[in-house]
């Protein structure tokens, strides 16, 4: 659920007016994304996104997921396009928020995605990363390796309250991780949120990818390993390797991973699954009085992390012929 | 905000099979309504809403809200059409609830209702009650007068909470209102909540009446202290006479109200102040853990009922010559 600011019909006229997008039409707040307010726009020129950036959002990130969104839209990446004011601006202010519109996609979100999803997933994850390739704007990863002590410190006195145990076994992972977690891969703009529900189909066929809030410069193979975590595990947490197979192998014809990407792939998905796991223990433990959001189980990521834990190589997760170049 | 209940998109699909609107495009949860979950659908057919039915609203009563809304605007009443399986049913099932499809109306509700919006109003409520006129279904007012000290009995003593000496002067009330209450005047079908969030303008014009889920038989008049109470108060809750005039003004160019209707005026503001003020209070004191609302200050309709039994009569909320047929 996310409409966490309200906007009255004359502040969003006043708002528009600066656009060329024509007569307002209707607006409605939409249930997307959870750490903005969205609200689907109907104007004359049609459907678009407006988004109200609230607090958990730096203000001084905007301007790169903005321009990112800009640079892989213009090559041809099916992702929200910002809207410009007839100055030429992209972030404008709202409802005393930073606020922008960006062009509405069509496409449904998978529940449960299959196999060709997948592989459609693998596609456009791949063609994510060579189009960001000449991204020149920098941001250094929020949620990697050195946040997640200090995220654990947060959580780790009512951990057990979770599970009994909990808190030496996320230790003993942080311990593994710091000596594991590779120091040289190749690197740049990864989504590093790339969940089903950020990924839009119709049909078989990817139309949008959305919700770049997270985005940032990283690992390019960490952002596989995100969609193995998130795409590729059945309901009952249960590895489905032909989906992982299906999402490595397209990947891989839009860019090949190199030896040390897939002999650090296992690693990268524990990392992975560990963030998401501390993410989601942080967010459990500290459920606001009124929240608008139902937490999600941080077990659920905890048990991925245990399944990889037990993985020997990138074979396990879907890689065909792991050591050797497809 | 509203979608209490999560819809895949398989089970989606499967339910959409039984429609003639083509293929799913998109859909959205949306933050309208405050008792049941609203989808804005994109089906190639065009935009229109899905709302499945949680339990505060009585799966018994669902024919009738939707068979009015069917005749409302077979009349040309700017409101929901419900869409019809290719067996010609309005009513089915999706994620364990009824649902149905209706159509998707253009507009923007008004935050801060103008005079012109006021008088666009009355004349749309007029409409509702001619073109209702002939609706042959019944059902009772579920929250008048029989039902308010029974609601109040489920809040009076914690309402010392909400303001010192709440509870006493809400029984006054009551006592008052339980003599005071008109027993015969023109009755039909009402919409019983028409607050400005439910009203759609494009510019002063109404383009949609929507959330007919409280609709019910009772007193006309009624419905048009519902509006009085809530289109014609100031932020500050000052009565806006302005506002007050245009509203009963465009009313009777539809329908004249009754001498016992204009005599009875200012008590059923009273009592419709009072209804919304309990149903407020009762939400208020029993805000869920997790809740997904932000309950409505009860205050703002205690003091809309404090003016309302200052009023000497209609004249004071903008009837002109009161008394005297126009």
């Amino acid at each position: 659920m996310a409409v966490y600011t309200e906007v009255s019909d004359v502040e969003l006229e006043a708002f528009l007016a600066d656009y060329g997008l024509g007569r307002l039409l209707s607006y409605k707040g939409i249930a997307e994304g959870v750490e903005n307010s969205n609200f689907l726009l109907h104007v004359e020129a049609g459907l678009f996104i407006l988004t109200l950036y609230e607090k958990r959002v730096a203000a001084s990130d905007l301007p790169f997921f903005l321009t990112l969104m800009e640079h892989l839209a213009a090559r041809g990446l099916p992702c929200p396009q910002p809207v410009k004011t007839q100055n030429g601006v992209t972030l404008g202010k709202l409802a005393g928020r930073p606020a922008a519109i960006v062009t509405f996609l069509e496409g449904v979100s998978s529940r449960r995605p299959s196999p060709p999803q997948c592989a459609a997933l693998g596609l456009a994850l791949g063609q994510l990363h060579r189009a960001g390739a000449d991204f020149d704007l920098v941001r250094p990863n929020a949620l990697s390796l050195e946040s997640w002590p200090s995220l654990f410190g947060t959580a780790k006195e009512r951990a057990r309250e979770v599970q009994a145990g909990l808190a030496s076994f996320i230790a003993d992972e942080l311990a593994f991780l710091a000596i594991a977690w590779p120091r040289d891969l190749p690197r740049g703009t990864i989504h590093a949120d790339l969940f089903p529900d950020n990924v839009l189909f119709l049909g078989d066929e990817v139309s949008g990818l959305i919700d770049f809030y997270f985005a940032c410069t990283d690992f390019l193979a960490y952002d596989l390993a995100v969609c193995l975590n998130s795409w590729c595990f059945e309901p009952d947490l249960s590895f489905n390797v032909t989906k992982g197979m299906a999402l490595i192998d397209s990947y891989q014809r839009m860019r090949k991973l190199t030896k040390a990407e897939i002999e650090a792939l296992p690693v990268l998905a524990r990392g992975s699954a560990l963030r998401f796991a501390l993410t989601r223990l942080v967010d459990w433990l500290n459920v606001p009085p009124g929240a608008l959001v139902k937490p999600k189980d941080p077990l659920d990521y905890i048990k991925r992390l245990r399944f990889h834990q037990r993985c020997k190589s990138a074979r396990d997760l879907g890689l065909r012929d792991p050591g050797r170049e497809l």
